[in-house]
């Protein structure tokens, strides 16, 4: 059960750390990257290839590439954070990510969205592993506790 | 090893349909819903606590709310595909599913790209099945091969 | 007389503040909650089925599904009000609440329009209140006044 | 019990027409005027100023500017919808609706929106008239009773 | 020979004063009014229809029709300068000022623009006054000068 | 009395059309060239320099840097008019028009706004000739009567 | 002298003819090939590495990386032509080109730019050949002719 | 061999910086020139013209005409670098350089791409160079290298 991160920069790595905190906090084993599309295709080639993790996160900026190459070199499922970049805040990122050609899919996230492509592949994890699953539920459960603390906090101050 | 598609309108039929084709095609088998987040919540909720299915694809255009309800309901993988709508083109279609908050995790596909949903629903069914592992990748040889095709015609041509 | 604020998330006070306070000044009741369509969608459903507002505002960033899912929930009115959220200064936020599907509106104000949001709540009750309907003439007429004062201190600056 | 409606230009009637419609379908007195904020800025001072209506729906393309102005004549609710008009298919009318500056505010429907516009304007005028009240619910439920009937089919024709 | 200004709100001020800076510099007599469109609506009539200027330069920001509603009430010459306001950076405010109807223009100028909407209202004067004819010309040597001169510092800089 | 028109391309001519018979029909004098900023700089820089028009009105699409140009070598004032060109329906050509440094102003009127353009030339002379701001005041008129007639044929159609 | 055109579809055939008949007409050889950066990532590293071509002009729609991806094979100019696809009218093909990362340049054209690509190719092929220096001077006097003709017939027609 | 780089303002030196840097990395000559499209049209004439450079690199902000204007005035290769600048983040210059008329391309960077318009235009001097060809293959591979080094360094630190 292993999950690979490959970041297009190692200046994505502040937003990507939250990938692998959730996977590692999920007790999924995550190996990390850095490879450019553009820069180190070959690399990007051999990680890819050579992995034998069940699923790929790719996380890039401006002409995001590496999704779709990625995508393009394994059959596996690719989830793609596209990375807040200047000057365009993630459009181009965004669009270079997920408007994918038919054939070739990949499961874009929201902009700088890491944590949520962690929790994807855990989702998708869980389907052959109960353990994961329960603790999905028990993430969601917390998740709804601390909204209510947060929500009585507020009524509190508000009385 | 069933998917479930949920589409908010049956105008996107059209455009859904060739997602349950290639479901089909790969041998998984398929339940479609018509059902809106926003006209028949309880019809979602019910559709999405209700079924067995192991992944969801959900469909809408405009404020595309459906992606998003369905992943609150279930902690299984959920697949989002905005659907090309008036005046924007889909563009409010593919923010409002792909820019989900952290936690809550929308797979998000190109506009309108409902064989992309079905594939990337394979290549998760994939990891624990053989038989669609090795489906993937005659369709992937296919695909190159019509490439080929069509690169030698044009080559001809231009004799 | 009461109106129903809903926000996706706590980190949304700071803008919503202002429609509390307005709704305030004018005289009318305010009940605040904070609850996310995505991560507590069962919360969401019980603050709106049990509420006994006439109006409710609902604030929400990014794929901002709260106004919509409050609005598929209740016939009484429902505000949205888009909050700006990174990184796309919520245009996301916008389209995602006022791009609604025919047969469910949700009345859209301007992003981060949390005092408007309140100023068209008192002015929809005012319909039914002659108080209030007063009381939003005075409003009007001290924004034109302060105005005036704004406009004769900078005619007097540039003697 | 009265709504006005308010058109910048008589080509905007193609798409208002669903809101008029809609009115009478629920009983709702409705009077239509066509008098742009622009070439004709006495027509609206008077079409609003001389108005009994409760409420005022008004709809323009590109700089729309007809909601605003109709909401800086009056404290009734406004309600804007941003016609789609070519070439930017309503997104200027969307914003030119919507981004009111705080004190005067117009609930903007989806470009287009003109049914919902006047389901919205129902809705208002509902919290006074229990008929009215029964009345949406009703057509809630048909709603979602004709999205039943849409699914059925498909489900039909899909065996 | 007079310009009046007219701005929605007196933040506009820092923007502006570069419009009456440089119509002084020009000896151009100058007006300058805060008035809203929206806030006070008969404050802008009043000031347009009693004001013996000659050309009118309205500013505003966001849902920006301050323009707009200036030119539907004179024949005379309405230059409109968009405000770079929040969240959308101007874009609201450009569209609703230069996407007017047929009938009614608005001479736009670029976002933030008050300088050259100052000096396109010299332009107009200039046609009947000869000094000012003369000055413009001198005012594009002077700039044309002063970036000879910058260009000579970073060939000197980087020889 | 003169105003010059020049068009980047012939294929503008569909569009520009109005703002010539406009201009004829207050009785203006017209000189229309089609002269490329890109492919004929030099007859741009004849048609303008040599030119004896009071007011230029410059049409492109795309980069359209024609109005631009045309301004960088006169001081007469200059009317910009974005043509919607595709694929990006006239963005491309407003934001290349109006989004002048400070120094060369152009005044931009909406995407394909040729009658408006010609209007705003009119507004100019008017400044010096009584006959056209008779005239122009009476354009407005004769509109405001035809919205007149439009909304009395509504208003009956509806009874 | 040889430029190789790649395309990512042969649907782009209809867009890219305009390169090569725009380079047979400069005499310059053309190889073209079709190959899809995500379908077929191995034909275009073949088509790329193998080449003897001195210039590559790489088209694409959508999340057009197949420009990105020849030019991290290569150190030769790679000039893209982002295609006009739907939805999005080539936004997302024009970024996902340009928007390349520093080290890896790719020179790109306006959407659907194929003449201008081939152009581009004659330029820089024209730094080394005189012959085709002195074309590309007879090209662009030929085109400021037509424009002269196309002048010339408007100004006829007008009179 | 040499390159001549024209900014529309010494405020984009800032930027361009990279792009003199990188050339005289390769040991190219390069002439810079502060020369402004609107501003001192003669001057960008006189540096184009008179320029005995091989290849153009125009940089601009907002309506970025520069490097059409030099394309216009020359057959040499001409390679445009958008200045992000406010308030639209260089989508202005991106549209206003990239989407040039069929017949006179301009070779587009990303935003701000001065670097890479730097090492476009070695690797367009490279086809004649074979010094040149070379370094830009050392380039590539060291920066490969650095990512090798980062890479390393990230894996470290997670162990």
């Amino acid at each position: 059960m292993k999950v690979a991160i490959i970041m297009g920069s190692d200046s994505d790595w502040g937003v990507m750390k939250a990938a692998v905190d959730t996977l590692k906090k999920f007790g999924v084993n995550v190996e990390v990257t850095v490879a450019s599309a553009h820069r180190t295709p070959q690399k990007v080639y051999d990680s890819v290839k050579n992995s034998d993790a069940q699923i790929f996160i790719a996380a890039a900026g401006m002409a995001a590439h590496l999704a779709g190459v990625t995508a393009s070199l394994t059959t596996k499922p690719v989830i793609g954070v596209p990375i807040n970049s200047e000057p365009f805040k993630g459009l181009d990122s965004l669009l270079s990510t997920v408007q994918m050609p038919s054939g070739v899919p990949v499961a874009t996230m929201a902009v700088n969205g890491a944590k949520n492509a962690a929790l994807f592949a855990v989702e998708i994890l869980a389907l052959q592993n109960d353990t994961l699953a329960e603790k999905l539920i028990t993430f969601r459960e917390s998740m709804a506790a601390e909204i209510d603390v947060k929500d009585s906090k507020l009524k509190e101050a508000l009385l």
